[in-house]
């Protein structure tokens, strides 16, 4: 049976069910306005591990396990582990896996890796291989600046364009039953490259990627942005909502009035002095297993779009001069 | 309808067809014992670009474009793109796809990459979500070196039990129709980490996952070793190859008879220098595209069990004195 929808998108006809969530953020998360949703807020950043990369993967260990705890399940009941992260060689994921005894399956979409793992996870369950999956990422401030940018120690001065990575962990236990938030369709995107080369300003790379995907995803399905309760991009920022809040205008979508970026709403930007917002494979990760998921819990949100953005460069691909190519995954939750 | 074979293993019932393959290689890996089995031999490895990583980038394009030539389609009509490389943040990968119409899933797992994008694009497909879907990988010697060692300037020696990154891209086409070699089965590893921190010795890291994946699927699957023709790993090497054999033997499966692998065929490594053998993402692309496909086609071969495998180090790592945890990913494929 073939389960496609238009050109990018496929319908979850099982249902995949999200049937836990766990989240832990680094304190400066943990002092924004979203702090009440998140599971565990960590004192200290290091979480007392010597190396802020060793930090990164014990948080993404720690949220996994957890989630699957929460969902009343051990390793053993898990199929595949869907993870993936920021760091070189995904660092803080191979190393959270291999003290697991669960396949794994490592991913790289940057920092729309939450919703690559999501979309693959869903359509692994649908497909009838699994009865318990994961999806899963990680960033952290300190490892991310180092490895991307400066060392902290030198004390950089931030573009106003410039984005915050979020020190944080996220990871989804989906299952084929309950009661439970469920993915209806996913839409996988392509890599888009309008140009952008300034490493300061990853939203404006991002944005158009993100464009794409969504009006993608209501060209296949039929809907229209006044279907979901709310449209949720990964890490646009502040620089990136504005412009993916008009460009897709021009696609003939107006999302307006139910439009929210989690690199937007994870920091108060002017008290906390993050410039343009959140960004990280962990920002969409917390703000998904938090918010999106407890309101959704709630009821008081019913039909979510959740749109993870990646920026796809690397310190090499920079220093030779090429672009910042983006990509955006989106996937639809109801409940 | 549960498709789960054992613990780590799905049945693949609709039998996805590879139907076509297309892999590029280095003069070094053109002078090698399996050159008549590679569609394109390059004279110069930087392929006329003016770095490494854009080379490597546009061997792997150039394999992607070909093998869908090759079936006589277009971009349009593959649904997914599943790639990784080694690259931080798989620059080649994903600069890659940025020219190509396709929805991309960037994946990373080490050297282990092929089998990890052929596995989940033989889900995908067997699953309803797509009709012709790409599993491709690439590694380059020179971009390797610099990223995970040290600049090729410099001349460093290498240890007796180095590996040589193979410079090559392979990318397979997989559809639903047609009568090519199909694939039955595919077995996820976890990630094993035996304490081994040598990085000038992966196939003593990734030997335990080979093995512990190959007996798994034995288990799962319930075959015996004698059921494959050929026993394929990805690039063990030498020092790798040798452990496998032997420690498989604990497991009470003795493959001394039908095993190779990619790494100690892809060299003449008396004669080439190549200390250990081969390795890097390529290693098992190529020879899998080339020589395994090719003799799966004429008929050589009919039941082909391929595992590659990957060592989950970064720099930083092994830096800060980490061990080199390994995963293997095993599919079968028969014709």
């Amino acid at each position: 049976m073939n389960k496609k929808v238009g050109k990018q998108t496929v319908r979850l006809d099982s249902k995949p069910k999200i049937i836990s969530t766990f989240s832990v953020v680094g304190p400066k998360e943990g002092n924004g306005p979203l702090s009440e949703y998140f599971d565990v807020i960590l004192e200290d950043d290091l979480n007392k591990e010597d190396t802020y990369e060793k930090a990164e993967s014990s948080i993404l260990y720690m949220a996994i396990k957890e989630s699957i705890k929460k969902a009343n399940l051990s390793d053993n009941d898990i199929d595949y582990l869907f993870a993936g992260d920021l760091l070189n060689q995904l660092t803080s994921s191979t190393f959270a896996a291999k003290d697991m005894d669960i396949p794994f399956l490592g991913l790289y979409g940057a920092c729309s890796t939450m919703t690559e793992s999501l979309a693959i996870a869903a359509m692994i369950l649908d497909g009838g291989f699994a009865n318990h999956v994961i999806a899963a990422t990680s960033s952290h401030y300190s490892s991310a600046e180092r490895q991307f940018r400066f060392p902290l120690e030198y004390g950089s001065q931030k573009a106003p364009t410039a984005q915050w990575t979020v020190t944080g962990a996220g990871s989804m236990v989906l299952g084929t039953e309950g009661n439970f938030p469920y993915i209806t369709y996913t839409t996988i995107g392509k890599v888009k490259d309008y140009g952008v080369n300034d490493v300061n300003n990853m939203g404006e790379a991002m944005a158009p990627a993100a464009v794409n995907t969504i009006s993608q995803h209501f060209m296949d399905t039929g809907r229209t942005p006044d279907y979901y309760d709310l449209i949720v991009t990964g890490d646009l920022g502040i620089v990136g909502k504005r412009i993916t809040k008009e460009l897709i205008m021009e696609y003939g979508y107006d999302i307006s009035s139910n439009y929210i970026d989690c690199g937007d709403e994870i920091f108060n930007h002017e008290k906390q002095l993050t410039n343009a917002g959140g960004s990280g494979c962990g920002c969409s990760a917390v703000v998904d297993c938090g918010y999106i998921y407890k309101n959704l819990l709630s009821g008081k949100l019913k039909k979510v779009l959740l749109i993870s953005t990646g920026a796809l460069l690397s310190s090499t691909s920079c220093q030779q001069g090429l672009t910042i190519p983006g990509i955006a995954h989106a996937v639809a939750i109801e409940s």
